[in-house]
């Protein structure tokens, strides 16, 4: 399988370091780290059983031009910010029979990419992973890693279920659901709490905030819940409470937002955040809690650092 | 009369300065800035006709101990925050027919005290100014300085009368009313939303916040009247745009509680917007933005500045 990379930050190195592995030929389009990655590949260190690897790509594209011939998957591994043109990016880089994966946060963030490329295979992608780009080439896996691929709007195609067990063969864990929008729900529930309380607190860890606001937190995932439901994709009734158990348990941890908010990134408020808002006024479905998480945020987003 | 002020920040030196205008024999307890008020009085500036004052108190006072005869009116001019015991503070100055005056924001900050000193007079009063104390017996008076003095819980007393009416005097407008607490919750419907909104979006002026954030600003002022309406209080169903027009047309602002988080010092958290929460819990009135406010709120209170 010929594999396209976009981006070349932690999470496309990564997975797409493991699919190289794993015997696909992976290309990589590199923006800020084209030079070194170019002539330095990319080295990976876990603090898993994953070890220490480097990759060289099959390629290092600056700018989809220059492709030989059109790859069979394109893994687009960006941030979604409402500056990034997603579609300006998947576009020459797609072939007649390319299949686009998006592996992003957030919710209902595969419709403008449907919309623009109808006549492709999508799939949504999801990872649970910590993991850091901290140089250009230089990536830290520090825990977790598993994936959830699945066809949008729903479906297991063979191309989901052949890059399932690819990550598989290489000692990555990946579900292959053939409803990958509720599992984007399922991890919303969690993103959409912890992710903007963790900068509005000023950076307190996860299991900080959660000592102190576990009813907050719980009255945010129950609007997500409700959501979810109100849409069509509900969720396990017990998951809350596993959410929060499983945070109990985990070290105290900064949430990717809180880690781009004290760098100076732009921060996935509208994927994981702003999505949701629009999704429960859509559905008609009470979320005060959310809507004033997201107000102030907004506010947040507005102010200097 | 003889009046007692305790604690020489800016609202006291402020107002305590101009009932000695006015007449009154006029005493201060100092804590921190006891020695430079002891050795050169206080000097006060403001933007306003008043111009610049001194303040030359009767008696200034480390402890209570040294007052020779009880005040017949003793302001307690100290923020109301957790840690601080405004009862014990006031005991000791107390004589058998001392009236309390509490000049503070917040709501339901009377109660403990009523509880407290039964048998005494208590006025409740709120400030709307803008004053700073810019050194220990340095006043700056930036804006505005109206008051409302009212007996708790209700009610309207000759003492209460004779001070608007000092006020009145020296060019303070002062609204002495029969239900200070009304009072509270109409001043509170704007402090609850500016206040907290400032600190958490980062340092936000009042008008920047309105701009991009009127529906939500507008979803807190309506429950602060649902609950006050839900006590027995309510608000001029007018009252929320006109707190939004004047502040559209108020230069643009920072909050007391943002000055207060800046400068590291303790926030009035619990006084305007916990127990806005917990009047609005003990009526039964939903107040899902509120409470999102609040845990907020005392999630940014935990995490370092």
């Amino acid at each position: 399988m010929r594999v396209l990379v976009i981006g070349a930050g932690a999470i496309g190195s990564f997975y797409g370091s493991l699919l190289a592995k794993s015997g696909c030929a992976v290309s990589v389009l590199a923006r800020s780290d084209y030079a070194h990655i170019k002539a330095h590949g990319i080295d990976l260190t876990s603090e898993t059983p994953l070890g220490r690897w480097h990759f060289s790509p099959a390629a290092v594209l600056r700018d989809a031009a220059e492709l030989a011939d059109p790859p069979d998957v394109v893994l687009l591994c960006v941030k979604v910010l409402p500056g990034l043109d997603r579609a300006a990016l998947l576009r020459p880089t797609l072939g007649a029979d390319t299949t686009i994966v998006l592996l992003s946060n957030g919710v209902e963030i595969e419709d403008e990419i449907a919309a623009a490329f109808p006549g492709h295979e999508l799939i949504g992608g999801l990872a649970f992973i910590c993991v850091t780009r901290t140089a250009p080439g230089r990536i830290w896996h520090q825990a977790y890693g598993h994936l959830a691929l699945g066809n949008y709007p729903g479906g297991l195609s063979p191309t989901t279920q052949a890059l399932a067990k690819a990550f598989a063969s290489v000692g990555i864990a990946c579900e292959a659901t053939a409803d990958i929008v509720t599992a984007r729900w399922r991890k919303c529930l969690w993103n959409a709490a912890f992710n903007p309380l963790s900068v509005l607190s000023g950076g307190l860890s996860t299991v900080a905030m959660l000592d102190s606001q576990e009813p907050f937190i719980r009255a945010i995932m129950t609007e997500v819940c409700g959501i979810a439901h109100a849409l069509g994709h509900p969720l396990d009734a017990q998951l809350i409470g596993q959410q929060i158990a499983s945070t109990h348990r985990m070290p105290p941890y900064k949430t990717s937002m809180l880690l781009d908010f004290e760098a100076g990134r732009p921060m996935e408020t509208e994927a994981i955040l702003g999505n949701t808002v629009r999704a429960g006024r859509r559905a008609g479905v009470p979320i005060p809690h959310l809507e004033s998480v997201y107000a102030l945020m907004k506010l947040r987003e507005m102010a200097p650092t």
